[in-house]
């Protein structure tokens, strides 16, 4: 057996899986920001037709992989596993979508570092022989994720600058085994990294450390440039998030100032969407990933890219209980090769 | 690449992982049920010197990772991967477990399947190049989980007989490469089967369908025989349960009778334990497999065994929103070879 192990925490595609499709819905106020044209289908409002958000979330879910699907030339009965997960407590939209789609079901948690995660694991487990075809997705929903982690929309509560606008969002790719498209080729699993911060709303700074460390990682365990990446995108720092990230990879002599950004920078106007320090959210990664970044790898604009989403694994009991935040964050690297 | 797959959903570990030691620690009523001298710990008492039973669970769930690492001849720096999760909300209890760890993280949610699952992951991840040395665990907590899924404990609450008893427990395996010990041979990832029951405290009528979906897969892909398995073992169907799966299994011509127990029914005195119709909750299968069938294994009393833990993905807002209740079963077949 191979090992494909590469420095001490990334490991490397044999037979790289290919990204054979992907697909992208978004809510309303995302479907008003600069991607807006990336994106598969921009809903109406937050119900789209359900009686409550969460029945929304999980729709959305089932539409975009659907759609990842439907725009393959694969069916459903040929995806081996489905991967995902939510931040909705017991990944509720995620295991509720997939019900009726009679397809083997891997639910994750990794917060919102759920779609690199989810990518990674599909990655590995095509290359490894025990899948031709995977399905990788996350959502997440604006309006369930305050009402479950801060506070009832209808109390109009204010929130501080250093906050961020969850994305109303769900993204899927599909991988597989054979066929054309940008290949999974390095992998680097975050580990928990808790620096003690508590204030879940400064989650930029609480995940900034733990993208620090995948990032340096992955660095260090291949020798790679920074400079040969036509992008690294983290998945939901927002502004103060990333100017974190610059200064602490800096202070460890790594500059990718040249060809970073951050999801949730990408997706809102953030002078004209009053989303204080940008988007966050599952949705977030998963939709630029799914929309934008992979809209750019087929048409090799971008030809080697690395998506680390970032994740707070608090919980609002967790807070309550005075406990601090520990974070983690998942990196795939994607090129056309 | 060889493909592993056998049959439409079961795949063979192509060089066999070894599970080269357990750990478990098990809450106070657990501690006087009939398994009492299979686990390594047994709590005096649900906070065990913590202030919360949130923390309590996390403090058993680290202390029985760090358990199964200090009982192999292995270091946690040699460990790549941990991978697992819990019930309560955002995976709180091993998350916070891995805070200190430094070990790559993969956090997973299939409800009380997650311990097959977990085990699967990372038999796969080995299997496939990725690692060498993965730990594999989950938790549960009777206090918090009841806090969390049904009332307040000081309530005082009565269930209908058809409930059962989370049990207060954590197990994690440490797989390898190399080395000695039982070896993962085949692994069967569940699909969501969701047969319309709402309620939630009929939790083996819900699960039943799924752990057969599971088994009938395994059993059409390998064609192996039920009767060359030392034991099949589900991971909390209870009584009510384990009666449908038997019974679902022989309407379809499969009779597992002669070696299948449920985990949930091994470890409490269901005569004199008052637990209504067993026990469940992930520490359930992670606890017996870890104590109990390990160690059966180790003497070669097993010889072949499948965990088929089960696990019902339901939210207590997916039941206030009046959903019903999608499960799913994830089987590993570990034997001596």
């Amino acid at each position: 057996m191979k090992n494909k192990r590469v420095g001490s925490r990334t490991v490397e595609m044999q037979h790289m899986p290919s990204i054979i499709s992907t697909a992208s819905i978004v809510g309303p106020k995302e479907g008003k920001g600069p991607l807006r044209d990336c994106f598969d289908k921009i809903l109406d409002d937050d119900l789209d037709g359900e009686k409550t958000w969460e029945l929304s979330e999980c729709k959305m879910m089932k539409d975009t992989i659907e759609l990842a699907v439907k725009k393959s030339d694969k069916g459903l009965k040929e995806v081996d596993y489905l991967i995902g997960g939510d931040l909705i407590n017991q990944i509720w939209p995620f295991s509720f979508a997939a019900r009726d789609l009679d397809v083997p079901f891997i639910g994750v948690y990794g917060a919102c570092s759920t779609m690199a995660q989810s990518m990674c694991l599909g990655a590995m487990l095509i290359d490894g022989g025990f899948a031709q075809n995977v399905l990788a997705g996350t959502c997440s929903h604006y309006c369930t994720a305050e009402r479950q982690f801060r506070f009832p929309l209808e109390l109009g509560n204010q929130k501080p600058m250093t906050a961020q606008w969850t994305v109303t969002g769900a993204g899927c790719v599909l991988l597989s085994q054979y066929g054309d498209g940008p290949k999974v080729k390095y992998v680097t699993i975050g580990k928990i990294v808790d620096k003690g911060i508590k204030d879940g709303n400064n989650m930029g700074a609480a995940m900034a450390p733990a993208a620090v460390d995948t990032i340096l990682a992955y660095f260090n365990d291949t020798n790679d440039d920074p400079n040969s990446f036509d992008l690294i995108a983290t998945g939901d720092l927002g502004t103060v998030g990333k100017t974190i990230t610059l200064d602490l990879l800096k202070q460890k002599n790594l500059d990718i100032s040249k060809v970073y950004t951050d999801c949730g920078l990408e997706i809102f106007d953030l002078k004209g969407q009053d989303v204080h320090c940008g988007g966050s959210g599952c949705g977030c990664s998963a939709a630029v990933f799914s929309g934008y970044i992979y809209d750019k790898l087929k048409k090799k604009e971008f030809n080697k890219v690395m998506l680390v989403s970032t994740g707070a694994m608090l919980s609002p009991n967790s807070t309550l209980q005075k406990q601090t935040i520990p974070c983690i964050a998942n990196a795939v690297v994607i090129v056309n090769e």
